[in-house]
């Protein structure tokens, strides 16, 4: 299989945020982005890999900023590390002032698919090959994070994840 | 402030998996999970503080087994450590097939949520006492995924975080 | 078949109301109430007859108490009654106070489920066995309404209907 | 307030039964028939009373017929008879054969309604004149189900329901 | 096959404005009432051809007022005249006040539905004889824009559209 | 005001093609679809206007091809034509296959959205420089439309739409 880059998968979803999605200080719920971020993510992970696609975990998301009613918001997701089966998926979201239009950044997530086929067993997927500083600096920590959730399910030794030992040891 | 118990915020939510909530394969999307799962945590986190709560991050969701269009699904949310002004919410995700009744773990998940005013602004929340075995050993747990959590955002040095310093140098 | 206690299918769905869920007067519609007591119900009764179950009748529902939006909304449903290849469900709903937590009964309602094949035809279902005063209580009048169906529908003839009877000549 | 006949309430909603409405043998769910029931019959009840109206209760549905996916499905409302307040809504549902077009009546139901002012309290509403013999039927049996409605919710006593009495002394 | 006349089309879509359906200024979302409008017509196309019907074009829709939330809107629609394997579908929307009762027409709509049998083939449709006034001048009507609609496509030439011709020219 | 370029308006929304959004031959209703497609384009008529949009008429859409359960869509709206207070938006839908990912143009229409101001009353917008081959025969173009347009409503006089005239008198 050909490796591909990010720019392959990159799948922008672009939508507004309606009041029937919003909470008592009439902001998204956090359960609706995460359901917009699920699918712009498998949209990604089915591009990169040509293949059906199953959410596997959701390895971190930090809801920085609040997005409030009538905002347009962006959600931005590209694969940022393929593994044998799985892919890392790294989700900018984005979102956009009714009025003056300014955009600011409003969250980070990063989500984990596995390619299976039709009975649902995994199967392999191409390489990624990152090509902007951006892209790089995702696939390298991509690692870490492989390896974080590894040890937290008690599937590697920590003395094994040899990129989180160094971060931790200061060595 | 007095302190409260799991069980005070103990959340149950029970329904049934809907033709169109699943994916290809015929089982539910990660998506619609995750914002079940939001529900019930935002929930148990407002039984805890009885303020208005919201979202702070998604910590760690392993999508372990698929659940299939028909099943009976049951979210269980409840505080598992209080800080200052936010409370981390462990879930359980519990599936039981149509007919045999089995039931089974489906996946777990925590999610991390602020207690705010009417203005948004963050207020104090009880703290949280466990009592059974379970409760505390995720009470524990609950500090050194904070640590994490701070140590990946940049806002501890690693050689603060002591409870993960533990960890990975066998120490 | 080996007989079920109401607590083998009591099923707890608890939910927020969402504004998109509410009428002019910012309380929760009827409809989507309705919407959530059958599928608790429905579940209900599949726990109990472990079989696909349909709504046959909904014999009575009174929205005694109106539901805010951003109330937490608990649906609890158990089998009160077995009949051949039907079952009476009661429901009890309860919300709690979006501040105070205040939880107060805010509706009951009766429906009547059967059990069917995958063809579509009814099947026997466990007989019920009341364990708390409560259910024994709702076991009892249950006869009483399924009579009163039967006569209302003109399937049994009034005074073959001896439960009401007793009721409406005071002896 | 000048009275109305059935005629000026009546409302009809027509529309299809899609995918996501069905439950596993393919046919309309209960909760969402009762949803569209709620909302055809509220319209019936505004357009009487010209005020908002909050339903009160659901006095009978009877599933007698199973609605498959894909079926035109009508929901016919209008009031049957008006109290002080209150408003008994008798509602016929009709289903199409996607097919052959052929009609069949597959279900009805008797919902009441209170109509309230901006602050929700109750406020009178005009009186209902039946006109055809179907109406005025409907007109007659509705005293009888708000006097067996008080009984089973021990606001009358049984021997001042005179209507009933006659059903089950045969007198 | 017998020719139908539009009556036997007809359908009433008769729903509420709920707030989940609304824009900024509180009116109903123009997206919404399409989608109202496409499964009102789908239905009229359906009970005149008795066939699966596919929306081929929409060809003109003007939102001359706007609805508010809480309205009661109807959607009506009638096959306007058949061609083939085709249908134009005129649809008129009545909204009507909240108190008042007040109705006015709201908006117009012309859509173009295809007939076709289980494998997407477009299948020959009855004709359609108009009965009223207004029914007939919109089936002439429909001739101008079906030719219209194929010049605009490139696939009629403008000189051959004799009846728009006559508009543009004046003779 | 400073005019805009159409890239400036640009937005892509892209997102799943849902079971519970399709037709009885698994192709996306025709309603889901302008649902969408007025939700982009009002997006960019926003992002142009930077004002509240509201949805004045759709001038065409031709629904060329089927769209099944399971593709991958891409809706993109982009500002084609300004006017003082209104503006021409087109909208390009291209289709995804699911596993081959070959991508192709499945739909184009065309909507006008009318810029306002917070009680609702029309205010000017900046004007529109279209800048590729494309875009420049799209603005062109929607003079053609708008002519016909008016002329369809009576508001404008047939010999007055000098564009038209040309196109139907071949000169």
């Amino acid at each position: 299989m050909q490796a591909k880059n990010p720019s392959d998968s990159r799948t922008t979803m672009t939508d507004m945020v309606l009041p029937s999605e919003t909470n008592p200080l009439n902001n998204l719920f956090g359960g609706e982005l995460l359901a917009r971020m699920d699918r712009a993510a498998s949209i990604a992970a089915r591009r990169h890999s040509r293949r059906i696609t199953v959410t596997a975990s959701v390895n971190h998301v930090a809801f920085n900023q609040s997005v409030p009613v009538g905002s347009v918001l962006t959600v931005e997701a590209a694969v940022s590390r393929a593994f044998k089966t799985s892919m890392e998926v790294y989700i900018d979201v984005w979102m956009e002032d009714r009025f003056s239009g300014e955009r600011s950044k409003a969250n980070e997530a990063i989500f984990t698919f596995v390619a299976v086929d039709e009975t649902g067993r995994p199967t392999d997927v191409p390489a990624l090959e990152p090509e902007t500083d951006l892209e790089k600096e995702r696939f390298e920590a991509a690692l870490r994070r492989k390896q974080l959730s590894l040890v937290l399910a008690g599937k590697m030794k920590p003395n094994e994840a040899t990129e989180l030992r160094a971060l931790f040891m200061g060595a």
